[in-house]
């Protein structure tokens, strides 16, 4: 395996920019061992791998992974270099570097399916994906504003959810609205029955709204329905993610 | 209303020790609008009051809050000082400081609890708290090894659910276990039931573990019903502040 060194070289030039965020063609680094399991699991094999050279040397689970990848091409890293692209402070020392393409907007929408509407956490974006991907959702539609879904803190807050799902990203939700052969649900606190009175349906649209100001207007009267979580009085009202992971798990609960 | 440009002003010196984390006296920096209205909202008034004294003469939401401050004791920073004490990029302008006791852990414990076993993610501490607070959970046993929970971060992913909630730190999740006086649940992929088919008590503990490693198995032992709920399979399991949203929510369902 060639050891790379100097911080000169292309190929970890090229990683070093995709280590802040998916290529112009697709390319994303996945970091760590967990990661890069999922994507193998999911998705088959990658471009290229990555090791620290020195926790190759000492790490048997690397050299698990490693001889699982004949056929790869493969790089050793000097240790600066690794550290350099990792987005962790305690990096295990492995990246893949992978090409994900956009899926195509199928013509019409009749699978259970998340839509995401200008979430910015970076860790709300992957949590909602893994959420999504737990309940058995395999479609999520983003729209402009959302956090980047292929950058490293929505992979990391993922946990490899990304490989399991359709992801759809800067998606303009009101137009997807036509192609729709199933409800839109929405939570609102205002015309909306509560969670646990609404006789849900087995496939839906579910729609959530950005941290601060939830669901936009133009969406939420589109919605079919509107549904809240009955809540304590006088607190803060959840995390989206939380929300989501009540609504959909409530949905799979009725539908047995 | 004084105005301090100085960083060597004790007091400043004083408040940006707290901008990293609880004092030894138990003072606590809030940041920003939301966190000081709900402190204001659920504990009364500060010990001190620390504008941004040009965001003050600015933003109409600041003067409100002074207004409504009569009595309290209050400075105006320098811009600079009020960036360096804020923990956010787009630092609002306004910081409470206050004082937090620990509260005494009751002699039996009769109510609903939420029990936390090395929550190690700052941001998921504080989702579980305020999870909790929406839940009507008042009660919050959290293990040596948790995030801490009135550092800055646990506070904003909170958004004051704190004010709301006995929060106890520290504590011996195991010593614990005698002085209750209802079921202890936990949720484990092994010898468990589904959420939906157990009937879940009105009263009990429940106890959420480490993100990567699960509830300790000594505690787990003790735990008088285990359940797990149910997920697509071959995917990632849920992020531990899902799976609390989900498993508190459907106990508050069953209990109407």
């Amino acid at each position: 395996m060639k050891l790379i060194q100097s911080s000169h070289n292309p190929t970890y030039r090229e990683l070093l920019r995709l280590s802040q965020g998916k290529g112009d063609d697709g390319q994303v680094l996945l970091e760590g061992i967990h990661l890069c399991q999922e994507w193998l699991r999911h998705r088959g094999q990658p471009e290229l791998v990555v090791f620290d050279a020195e926790r190759l040397e000492q790490l048997p689970e690397l050299q698990a992974l490693c001889d699982g990848l004949a056929g790869v091409p493969m790089l050793a890293f000097a240790p600066p270099l690794v550290k350099s692209l990792a987005q962790v402070k305690a990096p295990q020392g492995v990246f893949f570097r992978v090409s994900v393409q956009a899926p195509v907007v199928p013509e019409s929408l009749v699978s259970n399916s998340l839509w995401l509407d200008r979430i910015q956490d970076p860790g709300n974006m992957g949590t909602l994906l893994r959420t999504a991907a737990a309940a058995g959702v395999q479609e999520v539609y983003a729209s402009q504003g959302c956090a980047d879904a292929w950058s490293p803190k929505v992979l990391r807050a993922a946990q490899g959810a990304h490989f399991a799902l359709h992801v759809f990203e800067k998606t303009d939700l009101k137009a997807l609205c036509s192609r729709l052969q199933v409800p839109l649900l929405a939570t609102s606190l205002e015309h909306a029955t509560s969670l646990y009175d609404a006789a849900l349906p087995s496939a839906c649209a579910w729609v959530f709204g950005n941290e601060g100001q939830g669901v936009h207007a133009d969406l939420l009267s589109r919605a079919d329905r509107r549904v809240f979580i009955p809540q304590a009085a006088g607190v803060e009202s959840l995390n989206v993610t939380v929300a989501a992971g009540i609504c959909l798990f409530e949905q799979k609960r009725q539908n047995g």
